[in-house]
This record gives C-alpha cells, sequence and structure tokens, in this order.
C-alpha cells in the first residue's frame, strides 16, 4: 500500500463512532507506572462502580485488556472451579452462543436453555429449568446486540438468588457489552456476581479493553482456578491492588480515551441521559 | 479526580515513547469491516513477514489484540498437543520465568534449564540438555529485556532443529518481544517455529496488540488444541484468512498507529536503522 495514497484515504471520515475530544487524549504517551496512570486507573476503576450503582464495599471493577470476548471468557475461566460445576447458559442469539463456545473450550459442563432469537427469555421457562436441576452458575446476555432484544436479568437475577440450597450461592454471570451505559442497571438489587462490558461500546470510548464488575467475596475465592495466565481475573485483582498496576503492558492510550469518554458521559447526564438519547 | 485538573495535567509531556505523528493516526475512527481497515490489516501482517525476512509461502502473522504475553500464552496454547507433548523452557530471567508460569497454568509438562540473570544462555549445556532428553517444543527469549542480555536464538534453532528423531520435527518458539524491529533476524536461516513480539516495543507503536509469526504448516496442525476461544491462533488465522477480518472486535486505533509506526521504521531504514540507533 502506498503511503501517502493511504493516508489521504484515512482522512476521509469513516463512522463516527468516538467524540474527537475522545480520540484527541490519546495523543499522550504515560508510562504504566506513571502517577497520573496509576490515578486514571483508579478513577476508572472506581466511576465504573458508580455506573452500576454498585457498592464498591461489595463489588471491584477488574480490567481487562483485550475485547470483550476476553474478559467473557476471563471470567469464566476464573469463577467456575475445575470441578463440581455446572452452568446454565440462557441463550437467545449470537452471543449467547459465543459463551456456549468458551464453555466447550474450558472443559467446562454446562446446559443450555435456548429461545429464538428474536424472542424475549421468558422468565417461568427459566424458573422451571432451574427448578429441575441444580446449577453453581447462571449466564445470560442482557442486550442480544444483533437483534437488540433486551432480556429481564433482574427477575432472572431473583430466581438465580433463590436457586439452590443456600440463598444467592449461585453465580450470575451478566454479559452487558452492549447495555451497560446506555441501559440503567443497578447492582445493589439485581444479585449480579459478574457483569461484564467494553470499552468501545455504549461508553464509547475506542476499543482495546473491557472490565468485569465483579463481587469481591466470590472474586476471593476463585485463586488458583483460572485455566490461563493472562485471562486471570482473581491475579489481575489482586495483582493491581497491591501495586495499583497491571500484570501486563496496559493499553495507555485507549484507557485515556475512556477517561474522557467517561467525562462526555457525565456531561451528557450519565447513563440516564445516554438511555434518552 | 477533577476533569480540568487531570485535563492540564494530561498536557504535561510524559516519557514520549512514540511519535506523535503515530499517534495522531489514532484520531480516525474505522469500522473492522471498513475496506480500509482490511487493507491496513493485510498490510501490517504482509510488512512483519518482510521484518522478520520471512517467505510469505513458510510463513504467516498471526495478530493477537492484548498485549504481549497474551501472544506468548496463544502460542503454548494453541502449538502444544494435550498429549504427548514436553516442553524445554531455556530461562535466563523474568520473561523466561513468565514462560513457566504460563506452562503452569495451562498444564503443559516443561523442563527448564536456568543460566544466572546475568549471564547468556551457553550453548554446550543446551545441546547436553536436548541430547539427553527429548522434547516436542523448545523455548527461548530473544532478549531478555531486564538485563538486555541477548541470547543465541540462531545457534540454539540449529541445535533444536537436529533434535528429535527427524529434522526440523521439534517446535521452536521464540519470544523476541523487546527484540523484533531493532535487532535484525532472519526466518530463513533459524529454523524458528513462532516468534512473537507486539506493537509497542521497537517497531514504537502503542501498546494494545502482538503478534506471532507463525510456521503456516505447523500451525495447519493445531485445529482444536487450543485451550481457550479467545487465544486460539489457528482460529484466528484460518477465520482472517477467510473473512479477511478479525474474530472479536479489533484495537482499530492501535491498529492505524502501527501502520504508521511501520512506515516511520521504514523511512528510518528499517530494521538495519533503528539498530543502529
Ligand atoms: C452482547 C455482546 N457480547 C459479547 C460481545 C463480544 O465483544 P468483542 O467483539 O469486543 O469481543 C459483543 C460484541 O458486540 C456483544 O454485543
Ligand atoms: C521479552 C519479553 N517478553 C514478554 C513481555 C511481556 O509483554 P507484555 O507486558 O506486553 O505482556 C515483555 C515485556 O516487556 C518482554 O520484554
Amino acid at each position: 500500500m502506498d503511503t501517502k495514497e493511504n493516508d489521504s484515504k484515512l482522512f476521509t471520515p469513516g463512522p463516527l463512532t468516538t467524540s474527537l475530544t475522545v480520540k484527541q487524549a490519546m495523543l499522550h504517551d504515560l508510562g504504566s507506572r506513571d502517577t497520573i496512570f496509576i490515578n486514571i486507573i483508579s478513577y476508572i476503576r472506581e466511576k465504573l462502580l458508580e455506573l452500576a450503582d454498585a457498592s464498591p464495599d461489595e463489588y471491584t471493577t477488574v480490567l481487562v485488556p483485550g475485547s470483550g470476548t476476553y474478559a467473557v471468557e476471563a471470567t469464566f475461566s476464573t469463577s467456575v472451579p475445575r470441578q463440581d460445576a455446572k452452568i446454565l447458559i440462557i441463550e437467545n442469539g449470537a452471543y449467547g452462543q459465543r459463551i456456549i463456545k468458551i464453555c466447550q473450550a474450558l472443559n467446562i459442563l454446562y446446559d443450555v436453555i435456548s429461545f429464538g432469537e428474536t424472542e424475549r427469555v421468558q422468565i417461568d421457562l427459566v424458573a422451571n429449568k432451574l427448578k429441575l436441576n441444580t446449577y453453581t452458575h447462571v449466564a445470560i446476555i442482557h442486550c442480544e446486540t444483533t437483534s437488540g432484544i433486551l432480556n429481564p436479568i433482574e427477575e432472572i437475577g431473583q430466581l438465580v438468588y433463590d436457586h439452590g440450597t443456600t440463598k444467592d450461592s449461585t453465580v450470575y454471570i451478566v454479559d452487558s457489552m452492549s447495555g451497560f451505559g446506555a441501559i440503567p442497571v443497578s447492582l445493589r438489587n439485581g444479585h449480579i456476581t459478574y457483569l461484564i462490558s467494553s470499552s468501545n461500546k455504549c461508553i464509547e470510548g475506542v476499543p482495546g479493553f473491557a472490565f468485569v464488575i465483579s463481587k469481591r467475596k466470590h472474586l476471593l475465592t476463585c485463586q488458583g482456578q483460572a485455566r490461563s495466565l493472562v485471562l486471570d481475573l482473581y491475579d489481575q485483582y489482586t495483582y493491581m491492588e497491591q501495586s495499583k498496576q497491571f500484570r501486563f503492558t496496559p493499553p495507555t492510550h485507549t484507557m485515556l480515551a475512556f477517561k474522557r469518554a467517561l467525562d462526555e458521559l457525565e456531561q451528557e447526564g450519565g447513563v440516564q441521559g445516554r438511555a434518552r438519547r
């Protein structure tokens, strides 16, 4: 490819999905141990808890460089014990099917309850499935991006909370990739153990990392469980709590853009404001 | 953190590790299916082969969003069969030790031959170890970044080539994270099966993805071997060959910066030119 020709092509506007000011935030190099960068990490982690209406006593944000699927895989890899675990995957589209693929790759036992691609998840059918079986984990997609269908994550959360012999013993994983930041969610009531989203969806940063808002009490039970070094949420969390830094080189520029995107979300009136748009 | 205060802080120059023009390349949004972006992917993959002096008939570039460690883990996860495999890890520092951690997380059988952190890998000791044992894979760090020690990857490559009952049957994995792009390397002679590096080291792009220059013939034997969905080099390769796209949302801005960084490396006289600097 000719450089000059290519440069002129690049200046043709493509789909404008992030503001210019968000992109301009990437014009700075920060070292990953730089105090400014370390403060930005903390700011992002705290701000995401706020957006999720999650108490910092109960929840923590784990940042996962890579795309959204990396964070989904990291959540399963870390939170599912190698023995005596079985997941119910509630599926009504492409991203529910991706969770099935992740469980297959990780050798995790699962059942699937499927709904049509244009159908909302039906609460009574899920309730029945939960009554007839015992699951250690339940997973669902908040908004199935291809169809746009919004699933009833709070009602299902109540069912999951009541499932099993002791209340709140079943892990509830919600992939809210294309919901979080635009659809109001409250982790104070939703019984969600892990909520997953990424930098480039509704918060409108650039792609490059994802995050998992995690119930700390559960996360702390997951030491040594991950089937991976890099996709180990427990390690990522404990290392960052101790050092304030990432275990591996973080995508610093992407994170600067995300910080800026969070500021612009706030200026727009927060999640409520963006939901109106 | 106060936004205004933070903004003024951000404009304080930090460590300048990439050129302004490389960062300015990120001021554009491109969709991941955009033709311009697809051409940039091809350009980057081909250019990396050129820089490695690798024949496109023999090698292919697999791109891995995430940091360098992601690509190292993906290489082991994908290239090591679940049975009947044993790796020799040649270790003389922090990044050799990281490979040990990766093999532990992935449940991969390994032996380690260690040298001091300030000591170059000794060829005769490795030769001896290879004579007394049979390994399916051998792994080494090109340049141990913390000590700056450069290991004799070509001589070891010759030993690995001659190892085992048939020549060239042993997989040779080289982590050249901090070498590639500044230390000339030729895959025409080095017997390397997988060479790993990342966007933000000597090519001087911004952090956010890594790459594995892979012997196609071996990669094609790896279907279904990966212990992960996202870190599956085989899947990443075959999907991209068919669709010209990434399987999951790629870090588009980081890749635009990298394209620009490759152009600037060329203007500087290529790897030879940068090596002189
Ligand atoms: C609901 C949902 N889950 C997962 C993903 C995967 O995210 P990524 O492409 O960033 O890996 C997406 C992407 O659009 C999504 O919408
Ligand atoms: C030789 C070597 N290997 C691996 C890594 C890990 O790369 P990352 O921090 O991008 O995950 C580094 C990082 O400096 C390195 O120098």
